[in-house]
């Protein structure tokens, strides 16, 4: 251990090595609901992508598990340390190295935080389009997560995004992906595949990230409906309409209720209307000139009456800032009223109805309370379990993701697998692709350093 | 040999294995100008899923090498068989499974055709916007290269629209990865990492593919220049301005001159401008309603007109499409006036003019002509390669791509490295990601029967 410390001392200067007592709690957890902190046996704070390497190097020398940290906003457990490992923890790698204007690309180091990002874009009238509710939460974590949000029905997610990464392997080699360009087929996509691999293949210590033009107008449109189905079959019609919603959200009743009172947000919705409505959609709609973005609330105003909508209210800019700002908290409100897990599966979008209502069958077999909304052009259902005797809570989320499994779903549409999904993971997935993914690990990682029991076991 | 293809036969049945002289030359072949025709083993025309796996048990047990084909469209060789090994003819599995309307998806089988989706998607206002600009080309096949072509600049390229497939590893297994939904953190993406791969990795028997509002309005835009250089700066200019261009093209005067002569197309421009114009932009403009149109046709012309553009032509509708389908046509066009190789670097759009003179430089220093058009936003350069001495053209091939390796880019952005540009990629690429890929490789097809010699040896 004090070889091991002195070793890494040696590689980024001992004021960056932290053991014990030193270790800030902070770096011992992440939002997970179910996950337990761990402390690991030491915190290395390395200033460049050789100094990773050198330490990655070290770790598979002697065996040392090696787990990457940014922001530690993730949702899922991926980021705690092993107690037997080392934590690389990205704070002095935070700079954004360049904003290219010309290719419209930004080169971020792993601690960048988007409100960085977007502090950095907007100045150019640019926008890097992933905004996963957490604007601390770093491009590192993003990468490493796959990370995705409301945006994501427009622009997709942070693989979309991602052009090219700087990648330490777990043999300590450095490689370099991609580059400042959308496209390329010169051998296997090595981008893509770290992306969304949550620390077990790689460890990136630098990114090229996609920008797009910021749109300078946009609408907060909020619609009520008195079913599920009809919000459900609202979706491909608004997406096939051609208006190209940034924002495409559904939030149930229960959920409206307990993130504007929350927030202390009137949308001006009549009481009779709110006692009517089971479910909401929310839609924004950005375009380049306010003169589009009117035409374009008309026609979706249209549409939506013609398919059954309650009403149809276009919220003043600030009231739509705020409705948005807090669906962007509802984990944050569930956590507040004492939900137990949080799930955010992925269904095919028109299967939602159906999956919500295996889910309140789950819910209903097992005592628990289960809201939610979600990413409705996305088919991502995001729920919040409350049951606090842990077996049953295992039983309803086991439940509930098996009847979206059912229905082709996916376990984790953003938050990813991490600790705290992997049993679920692997009770639903097909062995054979699940094996095949250990064989790609060793591939990356021969010696299973990078964060191990991430994933799979 | 007979134990072999009396076990196919007992697969597939006698009728759909064929050997010896009752192979087509057709399928001994593919469109690269540089690869020699190799006729397989055995051609094997499978109907199904399980059939395919059953023939790739085989051949791995046996330790046969084994291609699949589609329409053997491809420009690098990738889907040339082994003399040894069999192929996989998809003409059987040619079938449009699903337009799925409310999740806007289709399910297609490997042999389906981009012409084939094409009308099935029309019928329903929908389109798959990947058109490489080869219509009678194969969904399997665009997904082994992860095909893209002119609509990459607003639509992405074929892995931004493959959304899950169906594969036989080279054990033998199938995998199902993703599904109708846009997004996923659930264990690797192996859907992203099988697209693009070659055939080396596994044998993709079906996909999902994403489908999106067909635009009803459209116009074609052509403006000349006097210098690449202010082509190159045009270019983040008007992606910057948002009005999202469909086609975003460059074409120099020696090709267009080419392919308007071949297509006998007269576009108006008067023959002074054609003297001083050395490079031209191609863009496309397309919305939901007419009025959009026009609105961005001026928009983009006051920009350009600022910018230095020697004039700006909005093109007759005919016009418009024959410029779009000569240009499509400009490897044939090529072919036909004797090119002998070609080549389709990416590299990033900034640095197109850069680039171009590395390859004049190249093309001067060893007496060889090089011409091209290229993909203007996504920084694709396609080049003709005219020279007729071997150990000369592998040369100038060299140094071109050296020369965009050095701006930061990649051997091929669409047409992959099949057989043809392997050499190229081992000389250029990083050792440690070709052995990464080789060992990513032996994951999946642990005897390395998958497309032998693709890619990397």
């Amino acid at each position: 251990m004090a070889d091991l410390v002195s070793a890494l001392a040696d590689i980024v200067g001992a004021a960056n090595v932290a053991t014990g007592d030193a270790i800030s709690d902070d770096l011992t957890h992440d939002e997970a609901l179910t996950a337990e902190a761990r402390a690991p046996l030491a915190v290395v704070r390395p200033a460049s992508t050789d100094e990773v390497a050198a330490i990655v190097s070290l770790a598979a020398a002697q065996g040392v598990p090696v787990t990457a940290r940014g922001s530690g906003t993730g949702l899922s457990g991926a980021c705690i340390p092993q107690t037997d490992g080392l934590l690389i923890s990205f704070d002095r790698m935070a700079e954004i190295v360049e904003i290219d204007l010309e290719n419209h690309v930004a080169v971020v180091q792993p601690g960048v935080t988007l409100a960085q990002l977007d502090e950095a874009t907007a100045a150019h009238g640019l926008i890097y389009p992933v905004q996963p509710g957490e604007n601390s939460a770093s491009l590192g974590g993003n990468v490493a997560t796959n990370a995705g949000g409301m945006r994501a029905v427009r622009y997709g997610v942070t693989r979309n995004q991602v052009l090219g990464l700087t990648a330490v392997l777990g043999t300590g080699e450095v490689i370099r992906t991609g580059g400042k360009y959308v496209k390329a087929t010169s051998g296997y996509d090595l981008t893509q595949l770290i992306i969304g691999s949550e620390g077990t293949l790689a460890v990136a210590t630098e990114a090229i990230l996609r920008l797009h033009p910021r749109l300078a107008h946009g609408a907060t449109v909020l619609i009520p409906f008195t079913t599920l189905d009809e919000v459900a079959a609202a979706i491909p019609r608004i997406v096939g309409s051609g208006v190209n919603p940034t924002i495409l959200e559904y939030i149930d009743f229960l959920t409206m209720g307990a993130i504007t009172a929350s927030a202390g947000l009137d949308l001006g919705v009549p009481q009779d209307v709110k006692d009517a409505a089971l479910a909401y959609l929310v839609v924004v709609l950005e375009n380049r000139t306010a003169d589009r973005v009117e035409e374009d609330v008309v026609e979706l105003a249209e549409l939506l009456t013609e398919l059954g909508a309650l009403d149809v209210y276009v919220l003043p800019p600030g009231a739509g800032a705020s409705l948005i700002d807090a669906r962007e908290k509802a984990f944050w409100t569930a956590k507040a009223v004492g939900a137990d897990d949080i799930i955010d599966m992925v269904v095919p979008r028109a299967s939602i109805p159906e999956y919500l209502a295996a889910v309140q069958e789950a819910a209903q077999a097992t005592g628990s309370l289960v809201v939610g909304c979600g990413h409705a052009g996305d088919g991502n259902v995001h729920l919040s379990v409350f049951q606090s005797d842990p077996a049953i809570r295992t039983d309803v989320v086991s439940r509930i993701l098996r009847g979206g499994a059912a229905l082709g779903g996916a376990v984790s549409g953003e938050h990813g697998i991490g600790t705290e999904k992997k049993a679920y993971l692997a009770a639903i997935e097909d062995p054979t692709k699940i094996d095949l993914m250990r064989r790609i690990k060793s591939a990356f990682d021969p010696s299973g350093i990078l964060n191990p029991g991430v994933i799979f076991d």
